[in-house]
């Protein structure tokens, strides 16, 4: 099931009680909406598993989660059925039945996310729910190249936050691109999977090679160094948008979530 | 001044009640908010006159308004003060010193709205604020020939509400384009001014006309006919911008209000 949400509200994907007691009343999660509308299409209790949990604030224009349920409704009886119960911030894109074996984490070869920075001396009042904010102007070719270094695969330690769980921090970076648009400067990474706050880790550094305060080089350095406390902060969240999973042809998905022919 | 505001929360530009006196709870204006933040700037009472009003739930990038204030300020000092009274949903984006003969509303010699379709079978999470949603599949390219009957000097009083105050309806309307990127569809239109409700009138005639249910002549028999109650529903807010008015280059506002050399 493909789920696009709006994640200002949200205190993230990740459910933080136990599935069916009640949630916190200033943590809502994505996860527990969902489940909470798909468990009352199906009658009866349905947990979700997902591609890439996000943080509090990130968006997502194609999360892909796979649960069980009962047989026999529709795919379109899933995604009206869900979407109608669902708040106006989460929805259900589309909904394609699997076979056992697909699981939206594992079978996932590659993850997209899209950062997006107005970069004017005033901060945005329009799609502020969907933009960071720098003031100072920014050089976003200085960016890009010195994101090239990033590219391949790699220990990405430098830009993985303390609280990451994951069990090592190589990860296979397939290709990030620093592009301006008028006003807004937008990083559009894709790596085989990402660690703890890495998107917005390395942009956090990015910014400071786009302000001149850093070299070029100094992306590649720090990528080297593995030194997390000398890399630049965390973005703040407003500015990001998972794109979504992509996976093997075989599964039969949307093609918004297809690995291109030409990735790895 | 260029004011940005996310018109979500207001039930409209203008204010309702004389200035300083409190607002209805639930009827906050973009007016009294700017002229709110402006007082406080100017350390007493300022009015504002607008460009163009927009309707509840209307957004705009680049209204412009102006106002008399106290000599010696700076216009650095008025974009930054007012912006830091302003709630998130409106900015201050720029402000220029003119002389006395200039006045936001009669010397803009155009208007420019942006009008934004989702069309696809879900209704949208992301940018729901800035988005109307059609279910329906649409022709854009029937759109797009349908509103080139409008281009030019008529009487738009069918597409105008009956809540219109406007001395007359003729009104010349420069250009108009119908474009699909993706899953949305934009209307973007330029008048040397709009009556009230206009654009959504109109788009809610092309909407027909792009779900198939009336021809490309339709729109232009409309025009001809003058008679608002044949026309089709007025379209919803949340996808209407206000790109702001056009003056001319004489008055030295920023390039993006100002009219372009071949307009008339």
């Amino acid at each position: 099931m493909g789920i696009e949400y709006d994640g200002s509200e949200f205190s993230g994907w990740q459910r933080l009680n136990k599935r069916g007691t009640p949630e916190r009343r200033h943590e809502p999660t994505v996860q527990a909406a969902v489940e909470g509308a798909l468990s009352f299409v199906a009658g009866g209790p349905v947990d979700v598993v997902c591609a890439g949990r996000t943080d509090a604030g990130v968006h997502a224009s194609a999360q892909v989660v796979h649960f069980d349920g009962p047989a026999g409704r529709e795919p379109r009886s899933w995604v009206l059925g869900a979407s109608s119960r669902l708040p106006p911030s989460v929805c259900v894109r589309w909904c394609v039945p699997v076979t056992d074996d697909f699981h939206a984490r594992f079978s996932a070869r590659a993850r997209r996310y899209r950062y997006s920075i107005l970069n004017r001396p005033v901060r945005p009042a329009l799609q502020r729910q969907y933009l960071s904010w720098e003031r100072r102007a920014l050089d976003a070719g200085a960016m890009h190249r010195a994101a090239q270094a990033l590219v391949g695969e790699h220990d990405f330690s430098a830009f993985r936050t303390v609280h990451c769980q994951a069990p090592h921090p190589r990860r296979q970076l397939h290709e990030i691109r620093v592009i301006r648009d008028g006003e807004v400067v937008a990083v559009e990474v894709q790596a085989n999977a990402f660690l703890h706050h890495m998107v917005r880790n390395i942009v956090g550094s990015l910014l400071l090679v786009g302000r001149g305060e850093h070299s070029e080089s100094w992306v590649g350095e720090l990528l080297a160094g593995r030194d997390r406390t000398v890399a630049g902060p965390t973005a703040p969240s407003a500015g990001l948008v998972f794109l979504g999973p992509r996976y093997p042809a075989q599964w039969g998905l949307p093609v918004e979530v297809e690995l291109a022919e030409a990735a790895p």
